[in-house]
């Protein structure tokens, strides 16, 4: 059994304390947040405190809050030599005070307030530096049914890059798509089909391969008509260069250099 | 029972000739192609040619070939007053020859030569000027397992631009994550998941209540320090447009404008 005091209440936080509470191997032996209205809700299921001098003893401490908040926690922590994580894919490990045993514990998913997340798909990006903390971490994800991944703060932090443009800015074209069919008084949810083949397409071949459509084709007459179709400026915009991007990996590599 | 022609060769055709001739209600009569080597592996099925003046007769001709052959294809064929249709998004229905009555079959779905699509969750849009041919195109769509949308030229160009965004645009993003993955050795198989979610996300919300991560938030720190890590010019152009497009989303218009 792994008991856990988790720290912070967002969105990352409180999806971990679902899937925490859920697993049998993991016992959550307090819920910390600086104001409590905001898990005052589960105080029958946990022990909600805001009060960081009362913190119990655990094996873990899991530090669930915004960034700019993860440093000074860490100081704020009234003892000495336990094991804590922050959950961040951007914040580096050692921004954790070394009072404590550091590590990472990132779950590599996007969380929002309304969407429930099925946690045993979630890669967790795990960074400690002494072996018997990596394996507390493993055991953690293990016990949520979760893949971990020993992934070091420089790689977790260019995974986070990558994780903005292929979850944000992916998210962005939805709503840009959403809007061009709002003007047009098209239901937004005849795309969605093809929003679901996108993403399931590159499951099982690069995206290099799956990429289809006029960009890709070169095909000028469709891009011209489309340029013209286009009202917005910014939607415009971004037509413009994310076109020239799919010309460009296309069109003006060698395919032998792809793949 | 619904005999179509089948004309062309390409990703379209060759996923349409497939879901045809599995669907009971309908029997694929021809496929014709002008080069008979593409379309050679299917000669024990299905009676292949090259040659239009050897068209049987059917209830409906599919032109399922790439935009700019579509207006000369549907002069050149040998007969009058028959049903047509082309599989365009963007090509407008008039643009086929009217000496048949002319229509529109358009699958609203990336087909790649290599992965099967379920055909029961693309959305058909139909046109056709008369009643009887809307139906036969309704029909045509009901055999395969799909839901056909009755939608006019000028939308199903709008839909076609939208389509350009949520799909093509969404891939070069994933193929800007596979790249950045790459240049440090992640494997890029770890962002799958949050592909995965992020897609399935919004089946159920909308894009805008969606959105997650450092340029919604507005948080400058993390977006300066992903600036600095992009070592890519082209990619840092695309982080800095999506990112103001995010903003401009979520920080200048007020919420209740949005759904």
């Amino acid at each position: 059994m792994i008991s856990v005091v988790l720290l912070g209440a967002g969105n990352v936080a409180t999806h971990l304390y679902k899937a925490f509470s859920k697993a049998e191997e993991v016992s959550v032996a307090q819920w910390y947040n600086r104001t409590l209205s905001s898990i005052q809700s589960y105080k029958n299921e946990v022990d909600i405190i805001n009060d960081l001098s009362k913190l119990k003893v655990a094996d873990i401490y899991i530090l669930a809050v915004s960034d700019d908040s993860i440093a000074q926690l860490s100081q704020d922590l009234p003892f000495e030599n336990r094991l804590i994580a922050h959950t961040s894919g951007s914040v580096a490990m050692h921004d954790l005070d070394k009072k404590n045993k550091i590590s990472v514990f990132y779950p590599l998913q996007t969380f929002s307030k309304d969407a429930d997340v099925n946690f045993s798909e979630v890669p967790i990006c795990i960074e400690a530096y002494q072996k018997e903390n990596l394996k507390v971490l493993k055991d953690l994800a293990k016990a949520v049914g979760c893949k971990a991944h020993k992934i070091f703060t420089d790689q977790r932090q260019i995974l986070h890059l990558a994780a903005v443009f292929v979850n944000n800015f992916t998210n962005q074209l939805y709503r840009i798509g959403h809007e061009i069919c709002e003007t047009k008084n098209i239901e937004f949810d005849i795309l969605k089909p093809l929003i679901q083949e996108t993403a399931k397409k590159i499951q099982d071949m690069s995206p290099y391969i799956a990429q289809t459509g006029p960009a890709k084709r070169n095909d000028k007459k469709t891009i011209k008509r489309h340029l013209k179709q286009i009202e917005n400026e910014d939607h415009k915009a971004i037509y413009k260069l994310l076109t020239a991007s799919i010309k460009k990996t296309h069109n003006y590599s060698l395919p032998s250099n792809k793949k």
